[in-house]
């Protein structure tokens, strides 16, 4: 095995200005971040420092209280100084069953909050709760109760319910809810009360937009009007709670609607002006939640700071604001140039629990940094505890007991030796070297990060180069792990070198026959000529084909790749057509909050998309497609094919090591294990996931898990 | 107010062979009848006779397991003489989350099924367990474990997961997970196991399909080695549990998908041939979910006879079928046939818990018929506790202590007039005359229904009418029922009558300025010489409509009606547009599993469908679109134009009541309600529980509602 040279590449896209003090011995903070760890002032209470956990869903919430708890404890004692809920309920006229969100309905619903702040303040952070009533966004699945809105309108989901207008009773109903929904915050411990008005998502925010609010009282008509509610229900709140709890409101100062919806510099100044001093910090964010919740696909570390940077100006209370910040020194800018009081996050905060403790510590090259990838909040939308593609420990806290950070009683064993250098392979070699453990990886290719090196060339995606780097840097930095590269191993190799554990890494590649979710078969027409596989396409493929005709994708796949590859192929200057069996580009690019996204781009790359069809023959350059509906065919031309479906593992070596079993004990092999997409193809968080629970296991524990699913047992 | 004369008209679509034998006086039953209330031997069980609720979803299931339980305990008291739960996951690797379906993944799992047991052994009835491992159809969201299907495939849904090939020791560790499941589900208290193969949903069923079974060792290739599997387990479940448990097979006989799929005169001959005598029952349907599940716009009671009749010549076993039926002369008629030994049904017994009952006590008439309209499905399928048009107590059993036909300590109070006869209205009224109270109720048309009537003459939507016909009868039974059709009464007639409760149900309208979910405020450019409201539509318009140019629909409702207009359209011989914001007909239709079917309706009537586009503009017979991602425009002709976007109640009575609220007290009013779709539009469902929900609270209790959403805090 050749000891690989250059074996861990630089990040381009990410550039800080201050190199960590010291990697070697005992780190020290570099003073220029001291301004970070300031206290301050929100009302009542002191938070330890500016880092503000801003409230986010985590598919968790009231269904799933314990692994709620324990992930806000995470982040408190890696360091941030405020955690925050995700939104709360205050009432089942707000029932958005069946999404995992927290519940505050009444006085049953506090010992689960509870936890959740016992957790926070064990670390000396702030909890604060964020109250909401969704209005016109629940449809009320569970409660069956009607909707309330500002006007008689439909709810904004598809569900064929219609909210009612508010008349004067159902407002001071209304306002007595958020009361005791805050008192029972404070009761359960909460140190930062919310009022919500953000994400298109709550009655607060439907009040104070012109396009839902089409009252004629003194709730409606002129933004003083319809500012109204939002000023009494601070108002409320204070009066409730304001002696102990800081009073934060969460409001949306763009929507990137132009006058159809709330302008930054034009309706957001103007309420912003009208309540500057009610609360005791504004946390201002855009609105709806895929303008709030980019991904780096789309944009970059900072994009909200144009439309935010103008409140401080506004208020003297404090300022949160987000951005996907995972970078110190922007961090430091912020506050020194007076545009935030304090660093607001949900993503990074998930990625690296511990990221302020990290600056804290000087150990900058220790942050894994979010990627952007929202697969986190796929995971809200699809009503399921979430996961994080850096942070395999995310939703597995308490359940697992996993700690992003901390192996409890690390184990020792014998050696390991992982074969294949990809997300799984490295997360799995990394965790092991952490707990003492001596590992070897082999990676047949000349690069590492596997799937992950490759899918960050392609456009949009290279923040998702992290994945591999951070693992690097990890493994660069211990003496226990042995990395090769351009070393491909046969079943004769490794049982010739005869290490105890083997973990098999190997990934997985496109299959190039169609069959997929459409097409559950190979497709015996599909021509080998005008077939290119998504993994050639990936490897230079598109750039080099001669192909004349139109480039035709045939994404079954349903999330990203088709439509990275169709950015891709527009590239080349030939005409690019887009089949798809779904209705829709990427339909599973919703959950992600980029559908609307990435079709737009196709449509501005003047991609043709034919969505609802199917496959139903090739004759030479003339590919025939099926209606979905009707299975009426028309013909199309087609120069080079690219049937995005589904994917293989790469199996061949777990195979040919399985064949040979009988001899694994003379060689001295004791466990072999595939894991990450060569034992099942997945995502790259899945990968990960897969390759930290391999080491978990490996060392001891893990195979308890804990269930809070049952209706109350746990 | 002029007594209405023929007020009730008959379900045309409706006849029966045998009228009822005593309608006033103590009923009895019919002979003819009989037959179906014989015992059934089962294996080592005894149904007490043929009426077989087969296993269903509730969208209850495992989360709220009281809910299930008394739900299931309500048909036991009904007369259903086997009462199954919803499919069990028996494994981690079949984790449905967030469907709510039962689970039985260890031991914890057990005390919640214990409470249906009960609630069904209480009245007789023999309990079943539909013991379900998902393969590739479960996405395992929660559990995070590898999905397992014969061979490595994508799951079945957009989730970016794939299912791995079990190897022999997959093989063996699922048969042991079912036979623990068998056992587990004994200890639960089941007379009845199931081995599960049907709705393209399970893993035995995966291998018998050659789509999903691409295997060549013992387990894949022929039918016989597809069926290997599903022997086996049929053997292991028997050596479990057989002593003291039936064991019983569900088995898909028909997809529909001719030579792609099992053909019930091919495929499902020679597996039923092959396993004839293998287990004690079987309960045969067909597959996918909405082949087996079709509504009433699809398809007519007994649809899925042609394919299961032959069952019973190949075993002697008894054989369950199901087809929406709910007709007794329907029944008695497969019986003397030797078409099936057991009734099944869902559908109907969640319309009506009483059905067996009811034939058994000669009264035919109080039958309270499933309209076959899937809301019930859509429970399920938006993972919620599921409710159902005809019957408002189902899923409320629990919670609100609601029986379906007993009101525990009904209160007489001071009458009630209701305005609206409706289905809110009559649901109430007949609520209300049950308990014992006196109630006119008051109709502005010439007929009873309201919008039930209206949209039962609407093309596939005849058997909706029996949400009026069955309220109706009810209450033609009764004396404390007035009913009064052609009387519109205003405030002041209201308060002249001074009768103490007044329940406002006068419905809603149907907007025709476009206002709805894509577009929030009226659209200032639509012309009313083109635009006709769907109301007009319905009652007439298209037909007598002089238009010449294309009809164009713009549905942004979501759901049915959009494209039963269109169909109606259709029949004009006018070109017809669909534009919708949405990428799918009719979306929120997935849920009642009619989307395709309705899609394709359309494109075979030649309506041109134009998703995801927009209203811009309208200039004279020009409508200007745009596309809902980019925002680009073009024009179409339009010569009629219906926009089917949302709709607002009927409130004018209750506004005009409400401003002479001081005259209330001398006139004797005490209490005005507004119910249903005049307080907020939503489904015929949602407007039938509100009169019901008003009934139950008007005559005491209600108020307390148990909730067991709490992590178990019930």
């Amino acid at each position: 095995m050749a000891r690989g040279a250059g074996y861990w590449e630089l990040d381009a896209g990410r550039a800080r200005v201050a190199a960590p003090i010291a990697v070697k011995g005992r780190p020290m903070r570099n003073p220029i971040y001291d301004v970070l760890f300031e206290p301050v002032q929100i009302g009542p209470v002191t938070a330890p420092n500016r880092f503000y956990q801003v409230p986010h869903c985590t598919g968790m919430g009231y269904r799933y209280p314990q692994s709620e708890a324990a992930h806000r404890g995470v982040k408190a004692a890696g360091g941030w100084g405020v955690v925050s809920t995700q939104e709360t309920e205050i009432h089942e006229t707000s029932d958005l069953t069946p999404s995992n969100e927290a519940r505050l309905w009444d006085d049953r619903d506090i010992p689960a909050l509870r936890l959740m702040t016992d957790a926070v303040h064990e670390y000396g952070s702030l909890a604060a709760i964020q109250l909401a009533h969704n209005g016109l966004h629940s449809a009320n699945r569970y409660s069956r109760r009607i909707p309330l809105a500002p006007s008689a309108v439909v709810v904004d989901s598809d569900d064929p319910v219609n909210a009612r207008a508010m008349d004067k009773s159902d407002i001071a109903s209304f306002r007595r809810w958020h009361v005791d929904a805050a008192r029972r915050g404070k009761a359960a411990g909460f140190d930062i009360i919310y009022v919500y008005a953000g994400h298109d998502m709550t009655l607060l925010q439907h009040f104070l937009l012109q396009r839902h609010n089409h009252r004629t009282d003194e709730y409606g008509g002129s933004m003083q009007n319809r500012l109204r509610l939002f000023r009494e229900v601070i108002a409320d709140t204070r009066d409730a709670v304001g002696d102990t709890c800081a009073i934060a409101v969460r409001f949306a100062v763009e929507e990137l609607l132009g006058a159809e919806g709330i302008r930054h510099d034009v309706e957001a100044r103007e309420v912003i002006e009208a309540l500057a001093e009610e609360p005791d910090l504004w946390d201002v964010n855009m609105s709806n939640w895929s303008n709030d919740s980019q991904t780096s696909r789309f944009a970059k570390e900072g994009y909200q700071e144009p439309y935010t940077e103008f409140v401080k100006s506004v208020t003297t209370k404090p300022v949160v604001g987000v951005g996907r910040y995972t970078s110190p020194d922007t961090m430091v800018r912020l506050i020194k140039q007076g545009k935030l009081d304090m660093i607001g996050a949900a993503r990074p905060s998930i990625a690296d629990p511990y990221l302020p403790k990290k600056i804290s510590e000087g150990r900058l090259e220790e942050i894994r940094e979010c990627i952007g990838c929202n697969i986190c909040v796929s995971g809200d939308n699809t009503s399921v505890p979430f996961r994080c593609t850096q942070n395999p420990t995310a939703g597995e806290e308490w359940r697992r007991d996993w700690h992003p950070e901390i192996i409890t009683a690390p184990k020792k064993t014998k050696p390991y030796l992982i074969i294949g250098g990809g997300p799984a392979g490295l997360e799995a070699a990394r965790t092991l070297v952490k707990a003492g453990n001596d590992v070897i990886i082999a990676e047949a290719s000349s690069q590492w990060g596997g799937r992950v090196t490759v899918e960050s060339q392609l456009p949009g995606l290279a923040e998702w180069a992290r994945v591999r780097d951070w693992r690097m840097w990890q493994l660069q930095q211990v003496q226990n792990a042995e990395m090769y590269l351009d070393s491909s191993l046969s079943a004769d190799d490794i049982l010739e070198y005869g290490i105890a554990n083997v973990a098999i890494a190997t990934g997985s590649h496109w299959r190039n026959d169609g069959a997929g979710r459409a097409h559950r078969r190979p497709l015996p027409f599909l021509q080998s000529d005008l077939v290119m596989s998504p993994d050639d396409a990936m490897h230079g493929g598109l750039k080099q084909d001669s192909g004349t005709g139109p480039i035709v994708i045939f994404d079954d796949d349903r999330f990203y790749l088709g439509s990275v590859l169709a950015e891709m192929a527009a590239t080349t200057g030939r005409a690019v057509v887009f089949v798809t069996p779904s209705p829709i580009v990427a339909p599973w690019s919703t959950f992600t909050l980029e559908q609307h996204r990435i079709q737009n781009r196709l449509i501005a790359l003047d991609v043709e998309i034919v969505p609802n069809t199917l496959l139903a023959d090739m004759d030479g350059t003339q590919l025939s497609l099926a209606c979905a509906y009707s299975g009426k065919t028309r013909q199309i031309d087609c120069g080079t094919f690219i049937p995005v479906t589904s994917r293989l593992p790469n199996d061949r070596l777990w195979t040919d090591l399985n064949a040979r079993r009988t001899d694994w004990q003379d060689a001295g092999l004791e466990r072999v294990t595939r894991i990450g997409d060569c034992y099942a193809p997945g995502l790259i968080a899945a990968a990960v996931y897969a390759g930290h629970k391999y080491a978990r296991e490996a060392i001891g524990g893990g195979d308890t898990v804990l269930r809070e699913d049952m209706n109350g047992n746990v």
